[in-house]
């Protein structure tokens, strides 16, 4: 093949040379109506576990459109470990968010209530759907997993001992975030991570205290200026990726 | 004082103690109207260059509120000189940009029109007005510039010698952002610099060729993933700051 195809589309189903894969409604539609493509068109293709596959319409129905995959792209490559537990915002803010930590590579998505959190339920396969579209587009293998929404004190009882927890404390008393990464692993990451943001107005001072003594707890400072919510998130998943992932 | 107002007004005026500030008819209509402030309340007051001050609404006429400085809260800090050139996208995500660069201590936008750039035209004054309302929010005592669209042409000629050229080069071949940018400078930065971000869909290769025989350039990559415009702004910007700037 001499040119990667363009659109990119994630699938659960097995890839390898020679199967057949039959697309959803959403995803038959958006080609045939959306993309305007047809029999014989090529598309590319990827499930998360077995790389990037070129496949080509080979029939089906409109509402199941039938997919061959006859060529490997790319091979399966292996993601940092690294969760984002926020406190959701308003919907326009959490697409956003969605989208923006899969582009930078977050692993699992963990919507998480504080007692400033203003939104009390998020849908979950709504969440899911932007960061799939997002990995569809920024050329990952993986879409994040996203889990239902937890509260703080049940996301810290359940944490995974020796998964390191970035607290984005906004009293600024933390180590500065670079500091604070790299005294406690090395690229590429040793230790699974999770970063945890607080919402609009941050975490209550008990809220705090809860955080900080949990024993995977590294707090850290973004910085002199308040950022929102959602400019943390980017900052620090950006300052993740460049001092302990794979950038 | 035993609290500092939370209200945060950007004005023109010289702030002192015991001067009397106008404010326009906008932040007159945004106090009484939005805010439901009057006669005695306090608000604080910045102007880029005399730090943070206390001030209280004195009277004045609806359409030009007058407040009396009385308490300095904050003397004015220098700030990294880093500016942001970038191909301007749709209107929501421009909005966004002059938000988030902002927040991220940006002092200079200059928005650049290249081959791919979809957007015409910039109107600078929305642009600065949203500079100033994120101002406002994060507590910062500048509000950045905003300079008029240029085409990349004419900001590479025009580009101050001295000036580092941070080049997000999409294409990857450059050197990590972090390394990129510690081989370069150190921390607090020595040298003024620029970031400059390319369309969605990147620059062509005439563009990527003049942009890295500029002799500031510092070509750049953000990582593996393919990120949307906004993102690596956001994401080169936080860089920036962890390793060069204020945080």
């Amino acid at each position: 093949m001499s040119q990667i195809p363009k659109i990119r589309l994630y699938v659960k189903d097995p890839l390898s040379l020679a199967v057949q894969v039959s697309l959803d409604r959403k995803d038959s539609n958006y080609l045939l109506h959306v993309m305007r493509k047809g029999e014989g068109d090529e598309v590319s293709l990827f499930n998360g576990r077995d790389g990037e596959w070129a496949a080509r319409i080979s029939g089906g129905s409109k509402k199941s459109l039938a997919l061959e995959v006859f060529e490997q792209l790319k091979p399966q490559t292996r993601e940092p470990d690294l969760w984002l537990a926020f406190a959701p915002i308003k919907r326009a803010r959490l697409d956003f968010i969605a989208q923006k930590a899969t582009e930078l590579g977050v692993s699992k998505l963990i919507p998480v209530r504080t007692e400033r959190t203003v939104v009390t339920r998020v849908k979950v396969e709504l969440l899911w759907a932007n960061a799939k579209e997002a990995a569809e587009q920024c050329e990952r293998l993986v879409v994040p997993e996203v889990g239902e929404m937890i509260s703080l004190k049940n996301l810290l009882t359940a944490w995974p001992s020796g998964r390191k927890l970035l607290f984005c404390d906004e009293d600024k008393t933390g180590p500065l975030i670079n500091e604070a990464l790299v005294s406690v692993d090395g690229k590429p990451a040793k230790y699974p991570w999770g970063i945890l943001v607080g919402p609009e107005g941050g975490f209550n001072q008990v809220e705090r205290k809860m955080i900080r003594a949990h024993p995977e707890c590294v707090p850290a400072s973004l910085g002199p200026r308040l950022l929102r919510a959602d400019t943390a998130i980017l900052s620090a998943l950006s300052l993740w990726q460049a001092a302990l992932g794979d950038w």
